[in-house]
């Protein structure tokens, strides 16, 4: 049985990392699918996915990491060509990667109690994101 | 068909980088299934999976590498506020990701003959670790 | 219904970033199957899977985000011991990943306008790639 949800996030100009494991697990609810998996993608070039225990602190820690990565103040020769000033997010949302797999199992989502699912807008502008949420399974 | 099963893993306080390959092929013949995919997700907020060849040299190549991205010798907001000290490893995890995909064919995993697939823990105390393990296929 | 493909690839002895898209959407229409989602998977331990636009300028962005991340001009221990010279390439493919998972939906991959699935070659000399893809759905 395979079942697809969209989820929509509006985000702003910063590097934002959004929490969204209570709309992943109420999918899984309305999926009607017990044991499985699910996979979520964002579709776009300048966003990606991944986990981590959503305290403010450890995002903070991770947002730095990644501006070490792919700082923000460099020049980048995407720029150069399109004038968009978003190079960076582009090499960040490659680095991190846009899809993630999540088993479930007992229609819940097997995640560490202190693992959140987040997504990462990486973009100069603030955006409407959607998150394509597809569950496999029975 | 979908089979679940779990590896446990006893690490240190060090960033421990430990070979699953032969546990995760032994899982698919317990399975049944011969052609499909295993994913291998790491249920917590302080480890990650991939591949690499594992010899002692590129293990510590590696190791070194995820050093100079999140070293562990600077400031971490989230030590600041719940004082654990694993403010690295949060950061670690979430660059590097939780989950792994790996086909199978004919009862094997598709990897590659110099390829491996490895949990890395990156925590500062010894943990008792789960990875789960979901076999869909046929 | 599981079906699987593979893209034979040949690279140079530079990091080649490679654009597999229609490759990749050629295999959704050759399967048969409407919607599900596709695992691309690398087999071998220095190249990796990722999405990105593919311009030459962010590729080239990317590229230099590597380099910077594993350089391949500081000594690697996996050199010391084998003398191959791509200590370098097993640290980023390890970093980066051997694996991508995009959804289909109505034999489409469900990627952005500007998101393209590309494969790095980070090995050292010219290399003949094997992709394995595998579809599963209905």
């Amino acid at each position: 049985m395979i079942r697809f949800f969209d989820i929509h996030l509006d985000t702003t100009k910063e590097t934002d990392i959004l929490d969204i494991t209570a709309h992943a697990q109420e999918k899984v609810l309305q999926s009607g699918i017990d044991d499985g998996s699910m996979l979520l993608f964002i579709s776009g070039s300048t966003a990606a996915v991944t986990t981590i225990e959503y305290e403010s602190g450890a995002v903070d820690d991770l947002r730095k990491a990644i501006d070490r990565i792919a700082p923000r103040g460099i020049p980048y020769e995407h720029d150069k060509r399109w004038g968009d000033g978003n190079g960076y997010a582009h090499v960040r949302a490659a680095l991190l990667g846009p899809s993630l797999t999540v088993p479930i199992h007992n229609k819940a989502l097997l995640l560490g109690t202190w693992q959140q699912i987040v997504v990462l807008d990486f973009d100069n502008r603030p955006r409407r994101r959607k998150v394509v949420i597809q569950i496999m399974g029975e």
